[in-house]
């Protein structure tokens, strides 16, 4: 066939086509009245786009979703989950009563916006702008080092180009040239209550997709051959697309197309039977569209042994150092992949980047557009890494907490945590980072306060599940554990501490360092205090508090260059809640909001300096 | 004088303004090497801006800076701190020695990035991306609401238009039509460890800022003429304007010009003095720019008295809708403004709109812009109420991070908090937004159980300080107190208790209904258990709950419809941590992924519901 005639739909084609988009819209339908919950009219209106594309275009082995040579199709508008489900029926992934009978319901998989408990889902999506943030990562998977011909279709709704974090993606999408990602932006004119910005002002919206260095293809998103077309040219090009299809809410029943007052709001039975009787009724057709080249054999994904950086006991290093020298040494595995947000020499995250250019990523300053990059790289089985300060993960927090609900496997770097920075001021100064990701579901929290124990805990990141966070320091303090010393996620380290301990001091990170001073401090007023680094937040060793509660009487010192609220000293609370014994816990943070100065100035005037340890210490024994 | 002539500078002005920027650039590294802190260079390629912006266009009384009639200047690339405080200097506002002896310094109100300890700084900057969605916010106020003729002038640095926050912001902008705002990006071609993305490419900028609705001036940003006629067009402009300033960064001190390792890093001494005595050495030149017209007295803020709503006990009503009804009543003050993220009729935001239309901004799905916009709004004195689901308050944490580095009197409320939502699934819930927002600095965590309450602490939200943030509920729940019952924040409710109290179940929002359930059973049982509405979360009524821990021997059993992370349960835990009684707290909390389901089936499942606050209670006593 030539490219000519692939473009070229004959009548009997666009009939089939025609009949699977009806399919499609009454499936969108009889699911959402049977739950009376869900967006019709969102699907109605993407359903021809959907039709071309399944069965001309997404190149998918349905039975086998763990095919590497699989396309990729996203929906970053999930809230038209009853479309993208109404697909997986008519490809026969989900069988016909399990798409009406269970959608929305409790226990269903079929949820009400999409989520990888289904296996053709490769991230949560409902949030919107974060669909094709996370494709682009996809994309760059495909392009950059699976180097395979798979294909990143993301399905976006008009509204949800109002977010900053979609002129990142398509930013991000022509800069790395991806053209192996394809963006359908069903432009039906219509928010959640009322009309969009731009409603049907296609032409700004290609001027500004051009703009951010793609190609911008204008169709009638209910013309079946010009879609096919544009999808086409779009697999084709050099360069990302933006297929911009303008379309007609709630197309295909005219009660209720482009009106207003139609969002989220499923049809009552009786206009839904009026209408699936209008669109030809039930139908059970089943599509099977194109399918992948067989992939070839991946490779091993390790190369030599990790070696991890070897340290001076007593040097001065600085953990984000260490994250930095920990980050080259583990890249000698293959599907490690680096990237930050314009301030790798920093983060140090240019440590790996110097031995591994091949598998760094640029993001510059769009925090949101890294995280969503990682989530799209560990879909195709990579193990990110992120980085950039402790603060601006903040900027990207919408973006970790669908991690979570994506069941990621990602790891986040944040620097320059705390008041301990110095002069640049409270703007630079991660201090609600710790309350924020340890909310996040199934995370890790990791916070070392020398380089060993940073490298060791770096390379344990490399396998585990979920969203991992490593919070660094920015300034150099003493390497306080022998090369090879185990540090398990989840445990702890006794670093002063006897039968005789009348108090435990706390800390995690550069408190360590201060709590230690303070015991030496004690000790020489004779006052034996225990030490404990809590370098894994969450987990956190319970094990450990609960000793030092019964050996101490319950006297607990925590000490954190943090807020009061949500940090370590709330893990350490939430972690003993249910003891019988009294527990005596004074809480050493940082409660005003800090300036300018010095380390020691600034953690003294917070509170958590050795002086502060020291008289909670003598205050509470 | 003709405009003409105006735009036309005489040799003697512009050798004047060539002074002046040398000034600016020595002062900049003079402050800078003293401190051995700062950015020198991203400060050396915008004086040339600087000195023309503020001796010819910008209209400030320095020595008032609450004049009301002032422009605003806003530097969004904060790190230019340097830059900006030479400013400051040279228009008499601060002394030379105040610059060059305390800037960076512990104590100084000169910090890293400019604060508004400093009374001509409006917000915090440097989080990049933020200045320039926050003078959007400004810019609204005078032209909506104020309607006097200020103008905002914003300075960007190139890295930061990476920033979808940017986009938003030029968007809004764009949207609005607001004449009021001029952007001066200074694209010096350099970011942190590299080139910026587009470097010098000022076409692709000037497409990109047209596209998104805003007039585009490219100037050579060390031509004084060329910037002169730039600001002066801009100021005539019926639109937004965003001048393309083509800049080099470390601008007038050759050996450092254009170089890329000269990012954050203050010049040596020796350095230094050479490249001031290039410069023409110290100056102290005092400039007097263009002065504020005399604004008219302002409007009382208040119309007529406050009426909140009132409801039917035992009438179930979504605290949401109260939300609605009390920014409604509330809305008779006229310094009452209200924006959210295209999704009033879910937040219920819109019965003010309705009622209020020229007082609202839509900010479409723009959840960043949405917060900027009410911290600018509250420069201008307003009391902006921003709504959006809890959940998507996540997008905008590194704002609501920075309006309180700010001290920004805001007020935000999220709805669909927690499972109890029900079908929409997991991306729709907010289960880690109280650990979030109680980690801001000096925020106010308010969580209501029913619609008096809610309606209470709102009218409470439109006076106080800080980030305020209300957590509402979607589903509708009885109405449990009297329409005239005091909310103070920090307080609480006893809804049951007694002398005998055997245990404690604490909860805020819907979990105080489950609790008042599962008391109602034990009470059937023969167990007399307390029950505490705290709608405070922060701050916390300690007070209660030291009466709780007294009268029932440390029984607690607290629920929350969250993630069990910082949020209500830490709270308590946070709040009795230094008590020497023993506390057996049962912490109830959302342990797993949710699903979709029903309120009531997710809760179960979540182990929040009746049976599990029965059962906690049972084992405690």
């Amino acid at each position: 066939m030539t490219m000519e005639a692939e473009r070229t739909l004959g009548e009997e084609q666009l009939t089939q086509l025609g009949e699977l988009a009806a399919q499609l819209r009454v499936d969108s339908i009889r699911c959402s009245t049977k739950a009376a919950s869900g967006h019709p009219t969102s699907s109605l209106s993407a359903a021809d786009l959907l039709a071309v594309l399944i069965s001309r275009h997404v190149r998918y082995d349905w039975a086998e979703p763990g095919n590497r040579a699989n396309d990729h199709l996203i929906f970053s508008k999930g809230h038209a989950s009853p479309l993208l489900y109404a697909v997986f029926k008519a490809v026969g992934a989900i069988s016909d009563q399990e798409l009406v009978d269970t959608y929305r319901q409790f226990g269903s998989r079929l949820q009400g916006h999409p989520t990888p408990a289904l296996p053709w889902v490769d991230v949560a999506t409902g949030s919107l702008g974060q669909g094709l943030p996370v494709g682009v990562g996809i994309a760059l998977a495909g392009q950059y080092l699976d180097q395979l011909p798979y294909h990143v279709w993301v399905l976006c709704g008009d509204s949800e180009t109002a977010e900053g974090s979609v002129w990142e993606a398509l930013d991000k999408a022509g800069h790395y040239g991806l053209r192996n990602l394809t963006v359908l932006v069903d432009v039906n004119r219509l928010g959640q209550r009322g009309p969009t910005e731009l409603e049907w002002d296609l032409d700004t919206y290609r001027r500004r997709v051009e703009a951010f260095g793609c190609q911008a293809i204008v169709v009638d998103g209910h013309d079946l051959a010009a879609i096919d077309d544009a999808l086409g040219r779009a697999r084709q090009a050099t360069g990302p697309t933006v297929v911009l299809a303008r379309t007609v809410k709630g197309k295909g029943v005219p009660e209720i197309e482009n009106k207003p007052d139609w969002h989220g709001k499923p049809l009552k039975p009786d206009l839904a039977e009026r209408a699936i009787d209008a669109l030809g009724g039930v139908r059970q057709i089943r599509v099977t569209g194109p399918q992948p080249e067989p992939a070839p054999p991946t490779g091993a994904p390790t190369g030599q042994p990790v070696q991890l950086p070897r340290y001076d006991r007593g040097a001065k290093v600085a953990t984000r150092n260490a994250y930095g020298d920990a980050l080259r040494a583990i890249g000698v595995r293959r599907d490690v992949v680096v990237l930050d947000g314009e301030v790798s020499d920093s983060t140090r995250a240019d440590r790996f980047t110097d031995a591994y250019p091949d598998r760094y990523f640029e993001m510059f300053i769009s925090e949101q557009q890294m995280v969503a990059a990682a989530v799209g790289l560990q879909v195709r089985g990579y193990r990110p890494f992120a980085s950039t300060f402790a603060a601006f993960f903040s900027r990207a927090y919408d973006f970790v907490r669908m991690a979570g609900v994506s069941r990621a496997d990602i790891a986040l770097s944040g620097s320059h945590a705390g008041v301990e920075i110095g002069a640049d001021g409270p703007s630079q100064m991660g201090l609600e980072d710790l309350a924020a990701m340890r909310a996040v579901q199934g995370s890790t929290v990791l916070y070392p306060s020398d380089a060993v124990s940073c490298a060791a805990l770096v390379a344990q990141m490399v396998d585990r599940k979920g969203v991992n966070y490593l919070r660094t320091t920015r300034g150099g303090h003493p390497v306080l554990y022998d090369n090879d010393e185990p540090f398990p996620v989840g445990g702890s380290k006794l670093l002063r501490g006897g039968d005789d301990d009348r108090v435990a001091l706390i800390g995690a990170g550069v408190t360590v360092h201060n709590c230690l001073a303070a015991a030496d401090e004690l000790a020489s007023a004779g006052i034996n205090a225990r030490v404990i680094d809590l370098y894994s937040v969450k987990p956190l060793d319970r094990e450990r508090l609960l000793a030092a509660v019964r050996d101490t009487g319950g006297r607990l010192v925590v000490v954190e260059d943090h807020y009061p609220e949500g940090g370590l000293g709330s893990a350490v609370l939430e972690s003993l809640a249910d003891l019988a014994e009294p527990i005596r816990l004074t809480h050493l943070a940082v409660r005003g909001l800090p300036t300018s100065g010095t380390p020691t100035e600034l953690m003294d005037q917070a509170g958590i300096g050795v002086s502060a340890i020291v008289a909670a210490a003598r205050a509470s024994v």
